[in-house]
């Protein structure tokens, strides 16, 4: 199978993602602008996640332009994230809707970690197929962000049940670390290869 | 007609499908992890019927790959797929919302022998179109797995009138039977053609 | 502009159109095979508006491979039959709703009858572009089938408000003209030319 | 990164979101066409927004040809565009709920200000990304409809909390300027820079 169809369809259902997520942003009951209170936090949740689904958008592009071919464990580790991403919608709503309580700010990050974890089991299925001189291997390098968002998704997860404010921030957080583009660090890690 | 625009259609409504079954998946009414009990059965419905169609999207892919070109009664045999198809997601809706039900039960599996003799009507209109030495016809072989899921889905349709879970059981199975690859099986069988 | 994003992006919106309709097929209040039969006219609705809207999909794409370029007015054509299109799963949901009434019926008319003569225009805007020998006018011939279906729709249109089955009997009816493959009647046009 | 699969994610995106807002045109309560009278404000604020859109696609199509490369700035200022556009289905079924409400259609002017503000980031990063000889900068020239619209749309959400008619007219009439060619203004142009 060529990469192209595997593009595609992933391309496909991110963008259906991220879209019928404003589904959820229902029209207020009121017709005055205050009526808009009840949906801002709708609209912060979706807004934090729109950046999550921009951000899973744009790695696994990059991830797949590495791949030559896809072999059926790699395209089953695709579905596999494509699902936990899915469920980004009905978190999201979830916690728009009851926000700040805890139950659907610990399943936010719940949703969060598995799609991660099954971003890293893609991952390693493509470097594993790519043999020794794995070009994604090279590529993803010391994936420092990858490593420390699962950590603090969990952080966020045990937090959520002292308070949700604190499990949000740090949800937001880590969508920060991935958007900020870190040249500084990649010029001291090219620096320290020299 | 190319093969591309088909190819780019049916993923299309693939895509579509898989992700809008998650529209089905409300927001649960309390605030609470507890709140989640209700919708548990609305998310395993929704994870199996995932697996599904994306067997149906990794086996039809497969399959347009073999096909050159494409006839009025081979398009029209694909919507015809795509039509049962599409119903997956009001199905899967009504089985998660009533488990353990017979009804709904049996309408899943319905739906899904339908969509299995659609595929079959599919595959055989385009080793009709492909003639003597059908390529799709030699990589489609025994094809034992394609024949033995519609028996299976009738057998889950009777069943469901005795207990749901019995052909929600056999779901599951058919869906297994797809996912695991059959390498050992397909030694065998090349060992037999030696 | 080439058409291959023209033609993607109504691929795109047509994919969708015949997908998002069965979110208008809301599962049952009941958990028996009974709670179906409300569900029903829905169903058949549904099922009736994908062929249309199949047939127009396969249509649009023969009718954009005679295409080279894209003008404005080209494109402005084409997103107003997209337009009329995506009023299908409207009409479609009230006609499910209240059949057989006569206000749904004859609107739903009123839609396929306002898309045919989009679809009119956008042959014409093409035909025009590309001048004295136009393929597209070739291959179009004598179009009975464009000619017949406006007057159809028309007196199904009227017919809706002596009794709404009358007016679904012609919509089906101008369905199976557009499905059924008109070879004989394609031979004996051929023979006439000779 | 190839602008290939930027644009077909945009125009995924935005194939969606044209048309997942006509889901908000929810089937009339009654049968008659009568029932049809409260749809009639939602149906026109959808046709208003579905020219929009159409307009964004067109402009947004005919920007990413001037165009070779990918940057992350570029890509993060598309996704940004998309986010304001992906509230329109929100912003236009409030509006054609609560017509002629002051909040309602203040905000849609809000969106569409936002909106047409991200299209101008985009277009700035894109220049700049091409440096002084910038095919894109020629392209778009003196602009005036760029620069025309922003200031129509923030007297428009001036103008709603006076009559709300008064903001949709002036919607309607940048929408108007957008459609129509303007041919002989550039000839007047072209000529002037002879």
């Amino acid at each position: 199978m060529r990469t192209g169809r595997l593009e595609a369809f992933s391309d496909g259902v991110l963008a259906i993602i991220i879209t019928i997520m404003v589904l959820e942003l229902r029209a207020p009951h009121g017709a005055s602008l205050g009526a808009l209170r009840p949906v801002l936090p709708h609209l912060l949740a979706y807004l934090m996640s729109f950046v999550y689904l921009g951000i899973y958008w744009n790695n696994h592009h990059h991830m797949l332009q590495t791949c030559r071919r896809v072999t059926g464990s790699i395209l089953w580790a695709n579905l596999h994230l494509l699902f936990w991403l899915s469920l980004v919608p009905f978190v999201t709503s979830w916690l728009g809707e009851t926000m700040p309580a805890a139950g659907p700010a610990a399943l936010y990050g719940g949703v969060m970690l598995l799609a991660a974890i099954a971003y890293f089991i893609l991952q390693q299925r493509i470097i594993a197929d790519q043999g020794t001189d794995s070009l994604l291997k090279r590529a993803v390098g010391s994936d420092w962000k990858g490593k420390l968002s699962p950590p603090v998704y969990a952080l966020a997860i045990l937090a959520a049940f002292v308070t949700a404010w604190i499990s949000v921030g740090l949800y937001v957080l880590v969508a920060l670390i991935w958007l900020i583009p870190d040249r500084r660090i990649e010029r001291v890690l090219a620096g320290e290869t020299d």
